[in-house]
């Protein structure tokens, strides 16, 4: 049986007055269908002298039954950290191109989401990356990501030096300007800019990409979905690298960090309208209809 | 409880005299320590004037508790085709180089092989694929690949014209050399080669590389292991490309031809040294101990 | 001051009917400019029951001042491989899609022969490559290239051994599919497909792209334009190699054949519009206008 | 004839005492020979309590008629720069490992040089980039380069956008986390790392290579030696990249930014001993003997 959304959260694209029309059109299409709005409240800015009941991000998932973002895939992202421990399903209206999460365009906003609130929708279950940095064996910070964890040399052009283990087992040593550890949704983004591979968005694996190694000797690595990551800041470094989680919350590493990936206890539930297929959206975003075929 | 291994089957790379001392060396370790032995057909042959009971290499699955194998990993591959119905574990004894799948080395078999019969061993599962070519709605071959399904363009240096699509879903069509769809054991092998990903040996996942795709917005894919895969050969194909498996049988396809790609129902068993470390094969044998690093 | 193109000499796409259209609207505008014009033996046959003059493709550059080829890129090659000898600039009428080289599109084919007679054109000298066949210290094969000499597996998904020589000094020996030995013309098309860099078209540079390497510590590789390369067919192959010349001419080689590759005497001069920009057109066909970026 | 090394000039990388007592030892050695020295200012710190003439960095090349640089690749390009304007050539002794600049080993060292100071060398040409950084049309900055110049965020994983011209031809737009261009001489440093291809030291050519570019249909380019580039910091940035020379200097940009690169008026003359082989060192150090042959 489908879902009822009938109390439903909204975050959109903060500072972006192309986003506010948009959002506008949504709120007043949902309160004419009876929905009770909640707003995160930087977005109820957008919102301006016609603002809703506004809830923090951190909150608004106790309070709903969808969430719907307005704006792109990381906008989509950051909404989705916010209330995946709620478990609750996050739809996107996306604010102009086509995207790999947010897949509603805002010219057939309400006809999609008329069937989507008669039931007709595809759920789709993505899995999160937990890390947390061990610093003398304290934790010292603990992040989600639904894209990816990135340990990275933060502001030289300069390799940093890292060791990977999958299961306490010894994998590689690696001068690099970073590596990312991402999800099947993820390897769509920034894992495939560094060369990764695609996965699939139900697979239950973890990719292992490096940035820039030096070394020709190299390739990314697919571990199970269940595997322990951890990654140590060597003693050989003379930068101090950085973690990013999901490109949008950075922290300072120290000689000798330790960073633990695993795979996120709660899922993302993501919704898509039925006509929804990944390969299609692949497909178009990655131009897998040009080719460069002569004759 | 480990497993009994009184009767063993034997398997050499053919017309390959350096193989001969060490299966001499290896036959009379085993009659000495009383195992029943079988021999397969043609290996017999590097016996010379001292032949054991021969069996065809499709039938000495039914005799035996255990494989084992003298050459490299492509000897390996072989026997492991033949008898993976009968779910007889196997084990390699390399001729030379430490192997991926093969890795005992001669010079130290007897000690290893001791400690196997005694139970100290890692048993590894590796899951094959299976492939089946129709052609008029007609099956017209069907086999089975431990490392990899390629097909390919047989003979010209000229592209072919495939379409790939997974569980039925229509993922892009190319113009390439060919097409790799590799399990985890084969993502070491020849997808590596063609820029694939290297796959954790138990993840339960496939890769489909192309090889020398004619478009630059392409990456290699990695799908669920229990995806069905089919590859159709496009009318527009001015040659008729190839199909192999393992790269030891070949088959001639043409214009229409589907080819239907899933995992086997049965898995291999592999027989690995009780101090065998994958990442350890992999650092030696792809050279990650080896850095680029200037100053 | 500009070349007087009086005399013309045809080429068209064989075989293609579509093509046909093209060509017969082409004979029609030049002869009612008063070009004398030669066609090319096995092009005439698409002009059917109006032909013209036809002349082997070895001798129609001695008769002309200018070649129009109607089709692609691969047409294109062709051509310019016959006449080379004879320095007869060509231009190409593309059938279709913009090519790299035959980049007049027929509907706009006669405003831009117009521009083209009346002097406004740009004229890009491209050089060619010069490959021999050494065996037991005889020439048994050579031939000239355009795009690409490629040596490579013929009709197995097996690698080959060779050795690779620059000026006399040992550069690498590989196990591989093939090698490219590529000119700039020749970096936007099959060396592309391997993973060779795109070389600006007026560079005096060679590159050498190996095929699927079995290795990871590898790279393409590109060497001065006046460099001489020797591939060594080495005594391990168990399979016999082939050799192919822009995809076009294709020669059996043995075990021990040395290929020496170096830049032809002769240049290649093709005609451009002069509103032609190099870059415009790889970006068009390349895509590099599309973009992945989510928010 | 060869030249006359009678003053020499000593660079050694800082802060490093395993540098010292090689620095020592070369520096009793060719004061025995009869050799002037000088060093540069804070290398002379490693001499301790028998130091020699200092001279800045930048004045030591106007007093010798040879440089000798002992640490590795990097402490090279450090000196070249300093001294390319007075067209001495350099020479380098590595601590360690094998360099591609610096390959002169320190355990015969002597033999090394004595052979060098009787005139059996190698004299290697290799030319620089000079990059200027244009603000509102005033140079805000002007550097020069052996390796590269490189483009990049500047502390954040996230992405530029940027364009790229040659000789005033606009060639893409790209988002990346930068773009390196790179001398011969830098392809086998961190252009390789980014993927780019490895360019023979003497071509005359430079490589325009994306680092985690944010699209599929990306590729390294080869650009004539003589070419003007230019990169254009876009409006659309919302961090502000950074500049590096050889990762050795840096400089923070600002939107609107343009960098304008060429080749350098001065080139650098490294001295190799004559037995030095280019492709020996790239095999070694890219480990080309190493393969993934399996049978």
């Amino acid at each position: 049986m489908p879902l009822a959304f009938t109390r439903i959260g909204l975050f959109a694209k903060h500072n972006n007055t192309s986003v506010s029309d948009t959002l506008k059109k949504l709120v007043i299409y949902l309160q004419a269908k009876g929905h009770t709005l909640f707003i995160e409240t930087e977005s109820n800015v957008l919102l301006a002298d016609t603002p809703l009941t506004s809830v923090a991000r951190e909150e608004i998932g106790a309070l709903v039954d969808l969430i719907i973002v307005v704006g792109g895939d990381g906008s989509l992202l950051n909404a989705a950290r916010a209330v995946v421990a709620h478990q609750i399903p996050v739809l996107g209206i996306n604010r102009g191109r086509l995207g790999f999460l947010a897949d509603i365009l805002p010219h057939n906003m309400e006809q999609e989401l008329e069937a989507i609130f008669a039931g007709q929708y595809l759920k789709e279950q993505r899995f999160l990356l937990s890390a947390q940095v061990k610093r003398h064996n304290t934790v010292v910070m603990q992040e989600i990501a639904l894209n990816d964890i990135v340990l990275y040399n933060g502001g030289l052009a300069r390799m940093i030096d890292f060791e990977v283990y999958v299961n306490d087992q010894f994998v590689l040593r690696q001068q690099a300007d970073g590596i990312i550890t991402a999800t099947p949704t993820g390897s769509t983004a920034y894992g495939l800019s560094a060369g990764g591979p695609i996965l699939f968005p139900t697979l239950n694996a973890i990719t292992i990409t490096p940035m820039c190694p030096h070394t020709l000797s190299n390739r990314p690595i697919v571990v199970d979905g269940n595997s322990q990551i951890k990654l140590v800041v060597t003693e050989s470094n003379n930068i101090a690298p950085k973690l990013s989680y999901d490109g949008q919350v950075y922290f300072d590493l120290e000689i000798g960090d330790e960073i633990l990936i695993k795979k996120h206890d709660c899922e993302f539930t993501l919704i898509h309208p039925s006509h929804h297929e990944y390969f299609s959206v692949l497909r178009e975003k990655l131009s897998w209809n040009v080719h460069l075929l002569q004759d």
